[in-house]
């Protein structure tokens, strides 16, 4: 890991969106190699460019197909609405690889309602239609993407990681470390239902508390020290 | 409410588990008046003789049913293989009264991965069975039993409120106070998905990271001070 081609390669799928970019800055700021991805080529580059005055070091930008590609781990931060094309878009280009789904299953206009999608979320709707060579890995969903985008804001929340393969999980909340943020081993990808549903819950309690971007901590000490 | 006849009473059905002992001697101490229900009457009032000598005030104990009838607030604290049969006991005693359920719809051997149940959640079914003159309020699935038992236990966890009926959210966040902990509403019954789902990945936490009774806190500051 000492030279620049051997960093980890991370692509974000939807990057240009406010989730997609805040996540992208602090990666980067850290000192990853991140592309963002968008539909549009032109408007990929245009966002990147910007991302990457603000957080100061190189962020590319290009389709999302060819993100997908290029990526080593390969983000997806897309409404719900655009889920299934995405995964359909990134089947080709993932085998093997770890994919971080981000989406949150809100359904507009009810989005302080907990509609969880048959599969019994999203992400593990993700690992069926991708198979199990892929490893997918549910993080991110409770994140306020206003919190994210300014680099001077202390992320008060912390991460549920979920997914079938410990591995990949560990280097999830190693990335979540690198973004600012407290991430935890939380199980299965099934368990991926505690951080969809959680985020109506916040939507919720925002606007009955009159809160900006309410977020969850995980109480508890470790009786030993972890290292993943 | 400056008579004894006038004080709520409380009934939790399936009192003599951990869980609902828990809630009966914290409740108890801090002045309510509290029944614990058993299957076997017997039973009943030999745990409701010991805890209340732990409490030190009286809590009275009874069959299920007798309980569910004498309750202005009856709480549900079963396992998720008698919830369904529980509420078949107690739809006859319950209508316009508050129903808290703290069922967890675990299904054992797989406890650390979540399994909603069909309807979404166990505490919506409960509102579908019961129907819509019933205020099934859901909440407590996240506080380890073993906290709640210990009265000098400081509960490091909230509680998610969710139910249909604003005022009997609102009256469910008291009686979290009163048991020393934080409620908050947390939207409608739907969103009984987000504790329940909970409970799972936090026993996964509990496990990976040696932790004797993980649980959540909500972060963020409320703009304005709220008295419900």
């Amino acid at each position: 890991m000492t030279t620049e081609s051997a960093k980890t390669r991370i692509s974000i799928i939807g990057g240009t969106g406010a989730l997609g970019s805040g996540l992208a800055l602090r990666w980067a700021k850290a000192g990853c190699q991140v592309t963002i991805g968008s539909r549009d080529s032109e408007r990929a580059v245009v966002a990147a460019v910007e991302l990457s005055e603000k957080a100061g070091v190189m962020i590319a930008g290009s389709k999302n197909n060819e993100a997908a590609e290029a990526g080593d781990i390969v983000v997806l931060t897309v409404p719900f609405g655009n889920h299934q094309d995405t995964l359909e878009l990134v089947k080709p280009y993932v085998a093997g690889k770890i994919v971080i789904d981000v989406t949150v299953p809100l359904m507009p206009p009810k989005v302080r309602t907990v509609q969880l999608p048959e599969a019994g979320s999203a992400a593990k709707a993700s690992q069926l239609f991708l198979g199990e060579d892929v490893r997918v890995v549910s993080a991110f969903q409770n994140i306020a993407a206003t919190h994210l985008a300014d680099l001077d804001h202390h992320i008060d929340c912390d991460v549920f990681v979920c997914g079938n393969d410990p591995a990949a999980r560990a280097a999830v909340v190693e990335l979540a470390k690198k973004a600012g943020m407290k991430g935890w081993q939380a199980g299965r990808i099934d368990n991926s239902a505690v951080a969809e549903a959680l985020t109506s819950a916040l939507i919720f309690i925002n606007a009955h508390y009159k809160i900006d971007g309410a977020g969850i901590r995980v109480t508890g000490t470790p009786l030993a020290t972890e290292t993943h």
